[in-house]
């Protein structure tokens, strides 16, 4: 496509490393942003360029942060004597769509055999020190309802059995081999809902 | 979502807008972002930016161009006596894909009574400016085989019989009601082979 001016070539490139976005769509949405209003594009490489410089892991739970400690962390009229552990930042944004509002804990990924994700890859000992200090009395573990998903809890509710505190999965309403990020929101409400408390030896 | 960074939200809204791009989709290009290299995204936008600041279309032919004039236009080496009309800069890239190595004329949309598009709409005039100018020796009127396409090529072809010129029209091997941006290349070029010379009065 040596024809096209440089700037659409590269923006064609960019596009199509998207996840799910094909050559096809990927030259639909070039020609649509060369003919967009100036704003639209000029909104849309604002908000690139600030994800890119920006955006980090809040240094809390692990959710997306601006600054050094998320939204959720930072609401101080969350119930703050909840964590709810789950494996990724998308699910934080699902659980959002119930009516949970305390506090979370993104482990970033589960413990999977297949992948070589060990304890020490995910945030299992940030979590643990942030129950040592005290003021939790619940943690839900969410992680997802897959093998690895339930592995992951398994390994955490026992490392947290020496905590005074209650430990509880959602139920698992989901089918198996599932992805949590995708349940509808129904669904999702009544796994919290049904949480179950976790007694482990 | 109030508890995403202002950035990422921004960029969801932005996504949102792109043609083909539901709420799932854009959700899961926005967290691929939050996740990518910094380098990808400094280069996703500043092709954005450049896009945004640089684009225009061709004063010769209306294409895309960086500058004043495209590439097509610019190139010394191609068929200088030959104009191919198209309805969109898009279907030059289509008919680049074929060997067609001439001239292009982009006539930015079709005449169209539902949309209320008249000739006033579409670069009529700056056509038969360019073929005035003397050196054409034909037009190839390539609009899309709808309705639309077909009208407007008949109207192009009649305010052209007065020139000392050959007229053709692409051949219709397309379905009635297709795009021709849409069309394979093997379709295309055919199209192209087999033009015919249009005689009216
Ligand atoms: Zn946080
Ligand atoms: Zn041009």
């Amino acid at each position: 496509m040596q024809v096209l001016p440089e700037a659409v070539s590269k923006l064609l490139t960019s596009l199509t490393k998207l996840p799910g976005i094909g050559p096809k769509s990927a030259q639909r949405i070039a020609f649509y942003l060369v003919k967009a209003p100036r704003e639209e594009i000029q909104l849309f490489y604002q908000a690139l360029k600030e994800v890119g410089e920006k955006i980090k892991h809040c240094s809390i739970c692990g959710f997306y942060a601006e600054g050094e400690v998320c939204k959720i962390c930072q609401d101080a009229s969350r119930d703050r004597s909840t964590i709810c552990v789950v494996e990724k930042p998308q699910d934080v944004i699902a659980l959002e769509r119930t009516s949970y509002r305390g506090l979370y804990h993104v482990l970033q990924g589960s413990l999977s055999p297949l992948s070589g994700k060990t304890p020490q890859d995910l945030s299992i000992e940030e979590l643990l020190q942030r129950i040592q200090k005290g003021n939790i009395k619940e943690v839900i573990l969410a992680t997802s309802p897959s093998v690895d998903g339930e592995v992951t809890a398994l390994f955490i509710a026992r490392k947290l059995r020496t905590f005074p505190i209650k430990i509880s999965i959602v139920a698992r309403g989901l089918p198996l081999g599932g992805d949590l990020e995708l349940a509808d929101e129904l669904t999702l409400a009544q796994a919290l809902e049904g949480r179950k408390e976790l007694h482990v030896d």
